[in-house]
């Protein structure tokens, strides 16, 4: 996880929230980190390391569709101005993070919806037990290729 | 964990289910492993370290409330003609366990399912976070109280 990825982290665990990272969704595509609320809501919290990393990812409006709200996350040296202002915005400073801009909502429908919660919850259980165990992680990732 | 506990959540992983260690339940109480499986069926496995823990526990029916199966893990010490038939069986043998009898199934209202998949993905998606940024956990544990 880079420092953006985990300050934004923290960030979501103080607001209560549960982030996973680079969470492999149904379009193969990996969010940096895929976060549900207690409220049920699924934000994608998408780092860029900088502007060159913004600028040459024109995929990233695809992450809309497995969301609640798009957030980018960036350090104090990225040009706030470059992003576009229907994301919302995230802005580390070391290992804190600051929710500087509130993302757009576009709530999924809510048969996706059910559908994402049964999937990160797997996610989230099967990478929870096997970092509390190392040894079974170590030998079941071979057989199983668990993400 | 214990030993049963671990060589049971292990048995759930090769499963290809999420094995979530002492989770907290509606009713107060803490699960052993609260389970969750790729099909969405919710389980609970009650450790019983042995005949004394299982004989002086009189609450263990009340998992059902939380779960479409219930399972006691026991180590090979333990007499299985003590328990009751009517709940799943897992045997360990130091890291390995093996499902002995399957459990009887007793469905969870959807609403009720619906509600626990929530609690159960955000649970397992915090710990996850904390798991993978002990900075922060100890940081949060205070302020928070997180389960």
């Amino acid at each position: 996880m880079t420092p953006v990825c985990r300050a934004a982290a923290r960030l979501c665990l103080l607001h209560g929230w549960a982030p996973v990272a680079e969470a492999p969704l149904p379009d193969g595509r990996r969010a940096d980190l895929w976060v549900l609320t207690p409220a049920g809501e699924f934000l994608v919290i998408e780092s860029k390391s900088g502007l060159r990393d913004f600028q040459t990812d024109r995929k990233w409006p695809e992450y809309r569709a497995w969301c609640d709200r798009l957030y980018f996350a960036v350090d104090l040296d990225f040009p706030p101005e470059a992003l576009p202002t229907d994301v919302g915005l995230i802005v580390a400073d070391g290992p804190e993070a600051a929710l500087v801009r509130e993302a757009p909502h576009h709530p999924l429908a809510p048969a996706r919806r059910k559908s994402l919660l049964a999937r990160y919850a797997l996610l989230a259980g099967r990478r929870l037990a096997l970092a509390q165990d190392p040894e079974a992680a170590l030998a079941l990732m071979g057989a199983l290729r668990v993400e």
